[in-house]
């Protein structure tokens, strides 16, 4: 597996690649990987001969009082799990490269970005969007490859991706949990032993969601009142939020009918954990 | 001359072309084509085989009370100029296409578009970097023209594609004139028999200024109190803005060193023209 730090180096390594022939799939992280990257490593790969995983703590898409600085990170083991996932060139930039004294470009996707986790990471997504759109213009990949659990940043970048016509396809990967069915993220590293046990709150009120929905419930607000019993009656827990909106326009539902996204953010002590799950439910046919 | 509606048509073509080694520049242009956007299509032939021209009158770089609605349109005139003047292929995208229901991601440059022309143009810059960001990833040239006389957009279109990575090279073509001096530009034809006359003022008070600074003038408000009783001479002009800045920040300067930009905006009659020039003062050597 190659290294690169440079960025004219990485741009000049992918014009190479992409100039013999070979398709070329983007794994952007933030690093301390765990198996949900990975997975997106395996997918990338079944879409590309080069895999580049790319891993940047990316500074403007954290808040003032954010975890910035204590954001796990573990680069020689993150180096062993990227290689042994497929990965050909692991592009590790730093923070003066991509934002050198003068900085002043964004990208800002606007109506999506304004509800659900933007709500409370005001600048989130803005930052996101610019730090994807700076990594695509870097690698000039074929394909991009997100995972479901950040559902919002895959709607803001899909959106992106369609509205500024950016030349590449994005893939989207499943949602990996852990055996209980806690959601992979890097910050469960921050859970006590306690708090991991309460986390699993999370998974279990979507999963209760999904079975209300699957028997027959349509209003939102039911469902949501449950999900919110089951989470309040944790004690650790404080619900940031936990919303019902159309898969695409991330705009609440009135009704449950379409492509349904059930999105949760909730702290569990001080660390603040996101789930997601998609749901179908067929529009009902009006009475004649 | 091949012409092009069709952004996927677009994107298609130019990789073909892309794949058959060609280079490709682009010129950006809202059409009603003057001798200054064919010398962009001269200099853009020097650098590729294929010279794509955009004709596009973007409405999301208008202000609610500026010339969208009036703004001038020849396109045949403009068909038969830009073949002439070496254009490969013409791509006219639909405002439908380009901006479609739902759209909602724009490129923001912040600092440097504050001031000159953004100060009584706000959110035109966002406007013209997001449609430039658009323009290079369907067509992805490997050049792109633009014209000095539009300082500003210079300005914020290289700041963008340095901040955000853009794989595309700048190139800057200097100010065609009238034989009178008058900078080309599509809204002269807005302008009467007189204010035509007026207008030359513009470029008469840059050559004073140019000429004062050559003389060892060295204060920036010196300078811009000479044009400004010079302009405001003349009755149908209303001044908008006269500046000296830092050509690449835009920032005013205290003292005239350096590369600096002097830049004016002044409406003659109702029309909003713009003129500037370089100028570069070696720095002094403080005495010893």
């Amino acid at each position: 597996m190659k290294i690169i730090r440079s960025l004219s180096e990485m741009s000049g390594h992918a014009r190479e690649r992409r100039e013999q022939g070979c398709k070329i799939a983007l794994v952007p992280t933030m690093g301390y990987l765990h198996l949900g990257h990975l997975s997106l490593m395996r997918i990338a790969r079944q879409y590309a001969e080069e895999v580049v995983t790319s891993i940047f703590v990316n500074p403007i898409q954290f808040g003032p009082r954010e975890d910035l600085s204590s954001y796990p990170r573990d680069p020689e083991r993150d180096q062993k799990l990227a290689a042994e996932a497929g990965t050909a060139t692991l592009f590790i930039p730093a923070d003066n490269d991509m934002y050198p004294q003068g900085f002043q470009s964004f990208v800002d996707v606007e109506k999506i970005t304004q509800g659900l986790c933007g709500r409370s990471r005001p600048g989130h997504f803005r930052g996101v969007a610019t730090v994807v759109a700076k990594l695509f213009n870097i690698v000039q990949p074929h394909y991009a490859v997100f995972g479901q659990k950040d559902a919002q940043q895959v709607a803001v970048i899909r959106r992106m991706v369609a509205d500024l016509n950016m030349p590449v396809e994005i893939i989207i990967a499943p949602i990996v949990r852990e055996p209980d069915g806690l959601a992979m993220s890097s910050r469960n590293v921050y859970l006590s032993g306690q708090e991991r046990q309460d986390a699993l709150v999370l998974y279990r009120s979507l999963a209760m969601a999904q079975e209300m929905i699957q028997q027959g419930e349509r209003e939102p607000q039911a469902v949501i009142s449950r999900m919110t019993g089951l989470i309040s009656a944790v004690p650790s827990s404080r619900i940031d939020y936990i919303e019902i909106v159309d898969a695409a326009s991330l705009e609440p539902v009135q009704r449950l009918a379409g492509e349904l996204l059930l999105a949760l953010a909730v702290y569990i002590g001080r660390t603040r954990l996101i789930d997601n799950c998609l749901v179908t439910v067929e529009k009902e046919v009006a009475a004649l």
